[in-house]
């Protein structure tokens, strides 16, 4: 099909190509139950599969597409399964996907305005229109002194929201002089690995990082907190920076925004990291998880865990934009663009990287295709699946709750505890019918039920309990 | 032809649509030449004809892309246009949009092995061959203690390699207490500003990282360099990390390696910087750029700007993966996964985020496609025309030679000086027939011609040669 002695697909090889392409990811959404949810493989069985040494000549895109299939697919864990319960979700969806494609045809750079004007400004209209979906303090819109970002991931958020507090507090000297041995930082022993990841770039380092208890519902302890706070500033330290989670990695649980911000004063920066829960927030009746909010500096979410936009998508919002770019922008006041001075974003200075691809297209595109009514929808569906899931662990002789349900994560684990849950796990994951992840709370071994698949159906989650339940007749001697 | 009211695009639905942009995309390439290369338009054009709020109901396919059209294109700075000359180029080809539709179709995680085993064995597998495509040492292979992970940027990289050197200098202190006030760090003056940037994330601060002189050519000069360390080391501080740049920013120029390396010791990480130019050594004739790499810690270069794989695509390597695991693991031994022990990769360990999507599945496309011949000739294409756009500039009456051109950039300005330059320039841009920006070399204001556009031929060198030309007739006073 290819003249390969050009070295240059033409654009009518292009069109042919990439119809197949587009029918080969609807083939593969069509059938995507067929395959084991995790391949059943070790480690090295895809790479001798490979040819050792690149090509010399061009090849075939048939050839191409061959060896996606034969060599490629039998090394895919299937996060788009209906049957894909781990972790947390990291939903695609078609209208997702048709974003993405426009935004590899363009092809443009986003670093400032003026390399692509409407790559910026789509991209701060698209983070305001965020703000009115879920609810969020207008202290975040564009139109006043703050505003939204698209970073990749949540970590790299949580990254700039400490760089700007170790800049704010340090009156604008850490990017100067170097980062200060006197600050500490905060966040709960249930926060996500990457505050610490963070607080170890920033040169903060593991000595001054405070893993905060947490309480029965595995949410921040305010009041400890507050103790931990006065006791480091007793000694001569500097509190600077505090990262609140709405909706843990381990068990969805939701520390209390308002609470934490009471105890803190504004030499503090209060960052929210919402990753998973904060898509919730498109419906009103799950919002009540963001109140205090209006009292963060810095608050982010990922459209690609639970909105249905592909990876990689953070929305991440300051309330003072200005301490962002203080801490980011690394050029000196006469380099900048008069479209800088005039308004115009760069988006350069509001993120690690220098450049940056045309992210908002994909979620504007989920936005418009399902409407904030269709989102909620979705979002409504699965909670309705974990309550129905929460009800069959609460009701079995087998399984209970290790603790209460929070939006579409269910904690259980098997009644004679640790070991026979493992066990269970494994086998039930060792079927490739469907893959759930595990995590501790407290001592206890518990599997985590994540009902967030944009696939997932009722049939799905009835039959991932049944494989439960009657591994665990098989595995555990009743 | 949307179905609206189930909230959820059909298979079938996608794979009209997905047509619908796969046309969509190669008319964009067949038609691009129609399109001014940057937009004349003024900040918030592009957000004002968008709605303030977003829709409550699903929309249409078809007002989405009609949107595109009418909405976004007018915003577009076209980097893919043959008439882009400027920055460095950010290339997309087809094979690179097949293999990111598919990524973006399978929507996998690669954060750890067992996420998706195949995105990470195919990254690891793509690194080698890189190493064999370029010509670069042994020791940047996975076979040894090396191996190559894919980041977004090379600004990423540079942080990476930073954070490394610091944890290994300090013998893996500095993760646990903090940066400590005495490394240093060291860079030329000419390169990017993405190492100053890493040494202010990294808690070094931009009064313990020196811009070391450069020489003529605009390349770092060992002898002052080494200069520097030794003071540093009398004033009591720690030399710890060396940025060289193979191919700067402004004008492509070439650090010496092998000299540098000559003035270090092993305390000091040597990372080497080949954003841009390391493309180039897909060509045996060009790899003496890269003589002494054999001697750097790490090395980068990006496949997104002149190896025709669409944004993000950095490659970058270690000489010891150890040093670069121990600074951005957050993991303690016994979370560690029994295929990690195995000598299965982790590449969230690697890199800064957690998550990572499946990026090398568009390097081999791409890789594939064109084979190292077909990437060879699309190289030397443009170096040949940037030499006979050289040999223009040197036999003109109007402009002349900067410096001298390296590889397919060629640095010139107007005889009459800095006004007279920048006059053509802006005035050239204004007409939308190509893209080319400027830099200052010494005092001197320079235009830099950049020919490394994957669709950029003979004519449209030209054609632009005769812009520049009949511009300068028309506004410098002869």
């Amino acid at each position: 099909m290819l003249d390969k002695t050009n070295h240059h697909m033409t654009s009518a090889e292009f069109r042919e190509a990439g119809r197949e392409v587009v029918d080969w990811i609807a083939d593969y959404y069509d059938w995507i139950e067929k395959y084991p949810v995790v391949p059943d493989i070790e480690p090295g069985d895809i790479r001798k599969n490979l040819p050792a040494h690149p090509p010399e000549k061009g090849e075939s895109f048939d050839a191409m597409m061959q060896d996606v299939d034969q060599i490629i697919m039998p090394g895919i864990t299937h996060w788009q399964s209906p049957n894909f319960f781990a972790y947390f979700p990291s939903n695609t969806t078609f209208p997702s996907i048709l974003g993405e494609m426009i935004s590899a045809g363009l092809g443009v750079q986003g670093m400032v305005w003026k390399t692509s004007p409407a790559c910026t400004e789509l991209e701060t209209h698209m983070m305001d229109w965020m703000v009115e979906l879920l609810g969020l303090p207008p202290r975040f819109l564009s139109s006043g002194k703050g505003g939204g970002v698209i970073q990749d991931t949540a970590s790299s958020a949580v990254l700039c929201a400490m760089l700007a507090a170790r800049e704010r507090v340090t009156a604008r000297q850490s990017n100067k002089t170097g980062t200060p041995s006197n600050l500490v930082a905060y966040t709960s022993t249930q926060a996500h690995s990457s505050v610490q990841k963070a607080a170890r770039i920033a040169g903060i380092g593991d000595d001054r990082i405070r893993l905060i208890d947490v309480d029965a519902t595995f949410a921040m302890n305010p009041t400890a907190l507050e103790k931990a706070i006065q006791e480091d500033r007793l000694a001569g330290l500097v509190p600077f920076f505090v990262s609140a989670t709405v909706g843990t990695t381990s068990s969805m649980a939701m520390d209390d925004i308002y609470s934490i911000s009471k105890v803190l004063d504004d030499s503090i920066w209060l960052h929210v990291d919402a990753a998973m829960a904060g898509s919730a927030a498109v419906c009103p009746e799950f919002r009540g998880m963001h109140d205090g909010v209006e009292m963060a500096d810095s608050y982010c979410f990922n459209p690609h865990k639970w909105l249905f936009t592909n990876f990689d998508c953070n929305c991440f919002f300051v309330a003072d934009r200005e301490a962002l770019i203080n801490a980011l922008s690394i050029l000196p006041e006469y380099l900048r663009t008069p479209e800088h001075a005039a308004g115009a974003i760069d988006y350069r200075d509001w993120q690690v990287p220098l450049g940056r691809r045309f992210r908002a297209l994909k979620l504007w595109f989920v936005v418009r295709h399902y409407g904030s009514k269709g989102l909620q929808t979705h979002v409504r569906q699965h909670i309705e699946l974990a309550k129905e899931f929460e009800s069959w662990v609460s009701k079995s002789n087998q399984f209970q709750l290790v603790t209460r349900r929070s939006l579409n994560t269910v904690c259980f684990a098997h009644r004679k505890g640790n070991d026979a849950t493992e066990r269970i796990l494994q086998k039930v994951n060792a079927t490739g019918k469907l893959f759930a992840s595990h995590t501790k709370l407290g001592d206890q071994y518990t599997i985590r039920m994540v009902i967030g698949g944009h696939n997932t159906k009722h049939r799905h989650v009835l039959a991932a309990w049944d494989h439960f339940c009657s591994m665990a007749e098989e595995v555990v001697p009743q």
